[in-house]
């Protein structure tokens, strides 16, 4: 008998709802599932035991494969890689760089990215815009979108992306705007809710999410979920294409 | 007998530089000092045994002011003291704000700032400014200073930090630019070379240090030492005055 196991990384989505979600994915006879949550993400382990190391292994594999592809959107990392050396090696291999508006996360992103000696060669900078006159002054956020919206919504998030991509020149900007807590929520937007925004060339994307979890844990949950879009971008054969197209 | 101990925290010396001060200072005989090297900070513990509990506790407190005193730039917290609670409590006493530019710290004293709730009361923001173009269209840093005495200069720092004050309307501006390293090191410039800048109404002070240790400690070291700068001028009893004056 042999044992395998990895670790799949996951954010945007509680322990009991990867739980939930994990029941609709086959699984082999021998594989054990186990959970840990830490600020931010939802680890979940599996193991399976086999005639062979090769057979636990391949196993292992596949039930990986199968749940990465059906989760797609909540699975940023597996076993000990780093989100942020994977979106740094994926602009470096493309020649792009990247720059973020940051509210809730409050600079959280980007000490990520500055973690990794070199980070300049892909890293521009950005603006932590917690004021509504940073919103505007520096990103250039209308006045009548945060009026008609509020600072936490799909189109300030989506006009921060824009901002920073026109203020710095960089090829990617993320926009991100929620309520950590404990304080902030007001009636439909509840503590956790972050709006997340991937600009490249004259394209933006964005999605809302409510994060589970303390102030720690919402802020870490959106910034692995902006590095996770932003990887996915990058991870895509058009993702070159698409600026360059945009920028003609 | 009874032992009483505390643990300072110090910021910008080595745990060699700290050895070497602290010879300078008369300890009492029944004193063990132990020393902890963290990324970005030394911590020195104090442990004294004595014949009551009492008298331990007032020989190790005597003893811990005598080294604050004598090495006021560097100790930047006592046992559980979190810097960014002590500067947000002073900020919230005094009615002030602030914000803050980084170069190479890239968000880490922001990131900080809004670790704790309801950071959005006296932090209104920064920038994180990798290029020499955020540095010049969103601070305002002149390509002039930038040209003659480089991104990483006392010039440079103090311009970020009235930048950022002028940009946002913040109280206080941090302005941080420096070598976090492995690489970037010119003749004249080693890593580990970061200059903090704080302004406060038309006044800036700044400060060149080298800092040991690897990129996260010079990187800790710096947001260490800059939030230590604005605790020691917002306890001073002139803060509020000095701004005030300064804006009429």
């Amino acid at each position: 008998m042999a044992i395998h196991s990895t670790i799949l990384k996951l954010t945007g989505l509680s322990e009991s709802q990867v739980r939930e979600r994990l029941q609709e994915i086959s699984m082999p006879i021998d594989c054990t599932v186990s959970y840990v949550t830490v600020p931010g993400a939802v680890h979940v382990q599996l193991a399976v035991s086999a005639g062979s190391k090769s057979d636990a292994a391949l196993a292992v594999e596949e039930t990986a494969e199968r749940i990465t592809a059906a989760l797609d959107d909540y699975v940023f990392a597996r076993d000990d890689e780093q989100l942020n050396e994977t979106v740094a090696a994926l602009l470096t291999k493309r020649g792009l760089t990247m720059a973020a508006a940051e509210s809730c996360t409050g600079g959280l992103i980007m000490k990520w990215l500055t973690d990794l000696p070199g980070s300049s060669r892909y890293f521009v900078g950005g603006v932590v815009s917690y004021s509504n006159e940073m919103k505007i002054n520096l990103l250039g956020v209308p006045a009548q979108v945060l009026d008609s919206y509020g600072a936490v919504s799909e189109q300030t998030a989506r006009a921060m992306a824009e901002g920073i991509c026109r203020v710095t020149g960089a090829s990617l900007g993320l926009g991100v705007t929620g309520i950590a807590g404990p304080d902030g929520a007001t009636p439909g937007k509840p503590v956790g809710l972050v709006f997340i925004a991937l600009a490249a060339g004259d394209r933006v994307w964005c999605k809302g999410h409510i994060f589970p979890g303390q102030r720690g844990g919402v802020r870490a949950g959106a910034a692995n979920t902006a590095l996770h879009m932003a990887r996915r971008f990058l991870s895509a054969a058009g993702a070159n294409k698409s600026i360059d197209t945009n920028r003609k």
